[in-house]
């Protein structure tokens, strides 16, 4: 858990709207990375979660299990989204939990191409609840090259 | 532009992350509207604006405009954001500026279906650019209901 816990930090040291949003590693367990955030700094005008916090959260949240699956295999790369599309399902009404599993298989057709080319492209997907309904859908297209 | 102004209050105190984010209402001539923010509390680790901000300026800009147009035609509607996709061209190394422009043909046909059904779907295109070149690209699809 202790690299999860320093995602925390580059999160918040780097990248300060995460700090603003609140922003935590809530779990990590080699495959699974859940970010969490408190509801309040993240409203809307309707006291539900503002679409750019559920974006963002998303977005981290798949930038940062790569990040972790890549210190994990001792690459330090550049991981950028390409590309990304999200659908309001339902609206979230309470703290936001944003969860992505990373596919063991696909990782290793990834890294492989990685290797050879020196980059590669991989999509992730992110789901966050509202209890235990899919509030959001998101997938990103990420790139990683030296 | 006293409505552009309305509407940066609006953003500011009931969307918490926009004051955080600095977004201003920087243009609005009743067809185009143009969000602005400083890159510095918008950052990521490379020093370029961080992805889940250039996403929440854009749809607060779709929004921001669709609300200006409903409240000039007397409309108060919720306006939700269903679905978005955002491409990453370049990356944008500035001040954040991102433009929405409506078309007048397009909006009246909205007009016509919100005023039959009591909701009606318009899709909406976000620019940012980083100097002339467009940096990102960004299409959501606003759902409009009483």
């Amino acid at each position: 858990m202790h690299r999860a816990a320093a995602l925390e930090q580059i999160l918040h040291n780097e990248i300060p709207i995460s700090k603003a949003m609140g922003v935590r590693v809530s779990g990590y367990d080699g495959t699974c990375l859940v970010l969490a955030a408190p509801l309040t700094p993240n409203t809307n005008h309707k006291n539900t979660a503002f679409g750019g916090s559920l974006y963002s959260i998303a977005v981290l949240c798949g930038w940062g299990l790569l990040h972790l699956k890549l210190v994990e295999a001792k690459l330090h790369r550049h991981i950028v989204i390409q590309e990304a599309n999200i659908r309001h399902l339902h609206p979230v009404e309470q703290s936001l939990h944003a969860e992505c599993r990373i596919d063991d298989a696909a990782f290793q057709r990834f890294l492989r191409t990685l290797n050879k080319h020196g980059r590669a492209r991989l999509s992730l997907e992110v789901v966050i609840k509202n209890d235990d309904l899919v509030a959001v859908e998101f997938t990103g297209r990420y790139v990683v090259h030296r």
